[in-house]
């Protein structure tokens, strides 16, 4: 099955080139892939003639966008002032129906606010969230959201649950995947009103497979394949462990340094595997899940590998179909926001 | 200056013995300290027994206590039917004023609910909170609050930020600690309504060294000293960190299992002493900021050294007069909770 995916050639830290490159990558892995780079049409097109693109030259077009929303702009002002910018442009290929999904690495703000703007929500969703894959030696999670909504609501997590729960079955290959609520313990009174309200929510819904309250550290501990949090919370945790991750390397890294070269070498090798096989460009992107379209959210670090993968992670969105399956799963409008016991087996059918 | 401290011994993993080790230990490091354990004499006694005590017995005494505060109980409730229990025993020694600092590794809510209860904030502090010392390559971060409070307030965050910088300054010996609150990005419109009215509160105080927000990101990357959150992101992000460092440093040594064992043995050693430079035991417990007394909670995975180093954090709070400092800084009550130029000038004085 074949699909179409816009790329925004002008977002991230190693934009054009590295989007360019990626998107190469991904024409030629894929045959089934389609792409349309939007930027800036010169710089974009240098940057392609330093790759030989043979067959996968028909598949691929570039949309010129004479603007660049930068990272320390107010999402939704961007979006108003510069609708010739390459994320604006990007997103309205989506809304005309000309591409399948669109992947930044740029704004992630103005990204999410575009796609809600001009794609819309999923009908009977009521915020998108970000899905991340985590990885742990017990296998993926799956952390939603991470910040597309730092002010969510009880119902918008438990949305999450049923969106995330969907995209770790269909798109990550979870069989029934284990929901979990990111509290302060596992406890069914710990947390705030939200997590309270939210969990009454999840727990009324029988086909999520919800397993009760998480803690930071269950994460790791292969308790559950999916954990909700908040955007606020989800994004500082991200990013913080992240950054723990990273320092720890170096620091033992560090620790070595009076090790023999060979010693470092051995070292160095095994270290770079544990951080490729961690890494987020494995996984290539996260998922806007909720909205009318497929959105791939990248890493402003991405690389080529990571764009490569982003497209398709896209690709796997499409193709599974996920979109259906949640507007299948939230048909029943009024229900969907006060989930019951008649929900859940109306739905089954 | 010598100091007395009330040690709860039947909290956590390794109670008592862990608990009965680390007193001895403290004991034997520091001739101005005087404990009393507080927990099950016999089982104490018995603990003691091991250990040649010397000149150090006499200042150690043992308080009996018939119960145990559970980990699952609810804090209050637990402190209302559990009279005779090693925590609350142990809280009201302080609050009879028979010693200056408590301590436990048990349940945490109970143990901050106690002092609330027992102790009581100090005059013109709303809520107390937890403060942690993060070590990273750049040096230790204060992060406050990690649990004490899950329902944080405006207010509530900005006078964390003034008791976590005098904390840093007083007892961990930064100079001019620079404060940074939490947040999904740096520039000021960034974040929850709580952040930005706390943000504006902490502004306001030109006392505090305020650098504006940090990503979660920033605290391993040397942009602060203190690092102000809500309880319920500080917890969640504090036991997140804690697994996933747990989990990458396993990681890692699984990567290796093929080398050498010259090399394993080699490896191992070095991986030991990083995570000896950045356990939590180095630092010994985290005290709670704001109540009229000084508390220090334990990680529930203490060992004798992080009993020890947690009695020696309790000795500095003591004699670093933290909370007179604090006491002094929110003389003027109406205008602690709405600081402006005026309070911050006359405070000087």
């Amino acid at each position: 099955m074949s699909f179409r995916v816009a790329v925004d050639a002008m977002g991230g830290d190693h934009a054009p080139d590295a989007i360019v490159g990626g998107a190469v990558r991904a024409l030629r892995a894929d045959r089934d892939v389609t792409l349309v780079i939007v930027g800036d049409e010169p710089r974009v097109r240098k940057q392609l003639a330093c790759h030989d693109l043979g067959e996968a030259a028909s598949r691929l077009t570039v949309h010129h966008a004479s603007q660049v929303v930068e990272m320390d702009e107010a999402p939704i002002e961007a979006i108003r002032t510069k609708k010739d910018s390459s994320l604006v442009r990007m997103v309205a290929l989506a809304a005309e129906g000309k591409v399948d999904a669109v992947l930044s690495s740029g704004h992630t703000g103005a990204l999410v606010a575009a796609c809600q703007l001009m794609l819309k929500p999923l009908t009977c969703v009521s915020r998108p969230g970000i899905a991340v894959t985590i990885p742990s030696l017990h296998g993926p999670c799956i952390l939603c959201d991470v910040g597309a909504n730092i002010s969510a609501r009880p119902r918008h997590l438990y949305q999450y649950a049923v969106m995330a729960s969907l995209y770790a079955e269909r798109v990550i290959g979870v069989a029934k995947p284990r929901v979990a609520l990111v509290s302060v313990g596992t406890e069914r009174g710990k947390g705030t009103n939200l997590v309270k309200q939210a969990r009454d929510l999840m727990e009324q819904d029988d086909q999520i497979n919800f397993v009760g309250n998480a803690e930071g550290s269950d994460l790791f501990a292969g308790r559950c394949d999916v954990a909700i949090c908040d955007g606020f919370v989800g994004n500082v945790m991200l990013k913080f462990g992240e950054a723990l991750a990273e320092g720890l390397v170096r620091t033992i890294t560090k620790e070595f340094h009076e090790e023999t070269p060979d010693f470092q070498k051995r070292l160095r090798g095994g270290l770079g595997r544990v951080y490729h096989r961690h890494d987020y460009s494995r996984y290539g992107g996260t998922p806007l899940l909720g909205i009318n379209g497929v959105c791939i959210v990248c890493h402003g670090r991405s690389d080529e590998l990571a764009v490569e993968n982003a497209i398709g992670v896209a690709g796997q969105c499409v193709r599974g179909g996920f979109n259906d399956a949640v507007a299948k799963r939230f048909e029943h409008d009024g229900r969907a926001s006060k989930p019951n016991g008649h929900y859940a087996r109306d739905a089954t059918h």
